[in-house]
């Protein structure tokens, strides 16, 4: 009965704004980590995907749930670079951590690609042991985002006071030094 | 480090809309019970109470989440008779089941004395074992009340697979053949 | 180059909320008159319409422009008596006037028959002579709203100084003791 | 009884978008000139200034009103180059003509310094002869922006039927070959 879930690709990552130092996925294990996947020119991200990252962030307790922005840029590559950014993130008083995700040379940058996204708004839930486990491309209710949150939340802390098998197993393959991958 | 819960009071109720046969919260054990306490003319009730409660009908399955609505008048008692609420009921395309509240000869009907309900809206959550487990006065996040459901939902679904002591004692008192009560 | 426009026929009204002594279109003659045509246990009169005619009624200084309620019941009778509107006007906070369109023992009431209207919201609008301009079933936006009423109130502000030949000709038809009709 | 209103002065642009050849308030004389003053990366001007000016420049004909955004950088001037406020007009789907104010070597553009514009969004109504009309600063209802704009409409129809005296003055100043100026 136990379904199986992917390892959350690590994050390839330029460069972070908000956050010192930089994070990883690896770096959060034992929390639940979700991440909105943007672009900044993208009207249906600012209008719905960063404002709901926002009340995310300001509804769940930081130690059970950790809200990442990725900058995924894919079209319009001058128009949105780190500079744009970062005057776009204070306009918008956008306060959890934001990376911004690595080119390259196509198109498509490293994190988004490792993914499968097919663009923006993404949002990713990642468990407390790092799996993905849900994967969004548009609008999804808030509703359906708290919950789904809250059931990753509610595992790690009812099945941490139990046993939890398919964990330990997982939890070898997913992180290195550097942090957690595939 | 378990915290205790009261037992939801039973609803005390005069007639249903909705539904056949009556419902109880006794009836509805193993089951989230979700309530809304409205007034048919109160307007945060029909702008975002009601609408709220719509939408958690129709996210979560009902084999684990049951909405209600409560129609708890406290005031203008003539003008939110039963014939009103139902035309009121099949305007708004209210389509989950719907109970008016007992009136005990004041202005406060017996439920919502019960709860000690400060006004309407009031949003309510019981968990699988009929205990009280939220009660919300005036407006509250989708993105709380989807994690305090879940959060609810799971604790019934990874406790069952578990042991869950609490709940073989609490169901003991909760139920009679009248249904749940303290 | 002078379109016709065929005066706005009378109201016929059992009750009045909000004002005394009762209103006629015939005793507003030299305002622009706005009338939202609605029912109480309509959602969209409720979502749109009535907060649209408040917003015109806290734009637009009542020495040109008068907004009235019309509560045109032409189903759910029984749920939508006086009484009930009283106690629905009293918790929406509607604060201009509303008049009680006067059955006529058949489903459709007088006023809203007389002007043809094919359900609620409807939005009238009568200019300073009388005559019926604009009449919108459903919902209509703001910005057209109000360019048409400001339309009518220039017409007689910048008419009045000069010759405006149509008004004293049909003025002299639209008025009588009882007010203004066909 | 003749308000005194002030010539607007004449938009001072590097560069056009969405247009060929460029505009100017000289040009459009006949016809009331909204403009919308903003920055791609002002918050209330993307969910609120700009889909205003959408909505007027949809609901107005053309022959009528014509609606001009105009981009008055005033901070960020590195992150909201026209490269950037291209793919933002794209993606925002911006339809109507949009002008990049003029830097002057200081941080107001000059046609931004020539109105006295304390911020972003303004808009801005000007009328048919060229004076300006409305300024505002933040947010204005629609219904207060369709009202004031057909007031403008009205004038020049209402008027041009008759004799509009101040205009004949007004506008000899207004005007030369480069357009219109104070």
């Amino acid at each position: 009965m136990t379904r199986y879930h992917q390892p959350a690709p690590e994050l390839v990552i330029d460069r972070w704004f908000n956050c010192e130092p930089p994070l990883s996925i690896g770096a959060l294990r034992g929390r639940v980590v979700v991440i909105e996947a943007f672009q900044m020119l993208c009207p249906g991200c600012v209008a719905h995907g960063l404002p709901q990252a926002q009340r995310i962030n300001d509804t769940f307790p930081v130690s059970d749930v950790v809200v990442l922005g990725l900058h995924t840029v894919f079209e319009h590559h001058d128009a949105m670079s780190p500079v744009s950014l970062q005057a776009f993130l204070h306009e918008y008083r956008v306060t959890f951590p934001v990376a911004v995700d690595q080119a390259d040379g196509s198109d498509i940058p490293r994190t988004m690609r490792a993914y499968g996204m097919r663009g923006t708004p993404t949002l990713l839930l990642i468990d407390a042991v790092g799996r993905l486990r849900q994967q969004w491309f548009g609008q999804v209710s808030d509703l359906t985002v708290g919950a789904e949150i809250m059931r990753l939340v509610q595992e790690r802390k009812l099945g941490s006071e139990l046993t939890w098998p398919e964990d330990n197993e997982s939890s070898a393959a997913l992180c290195d030094n550097n942090g957690c991958s595939i």
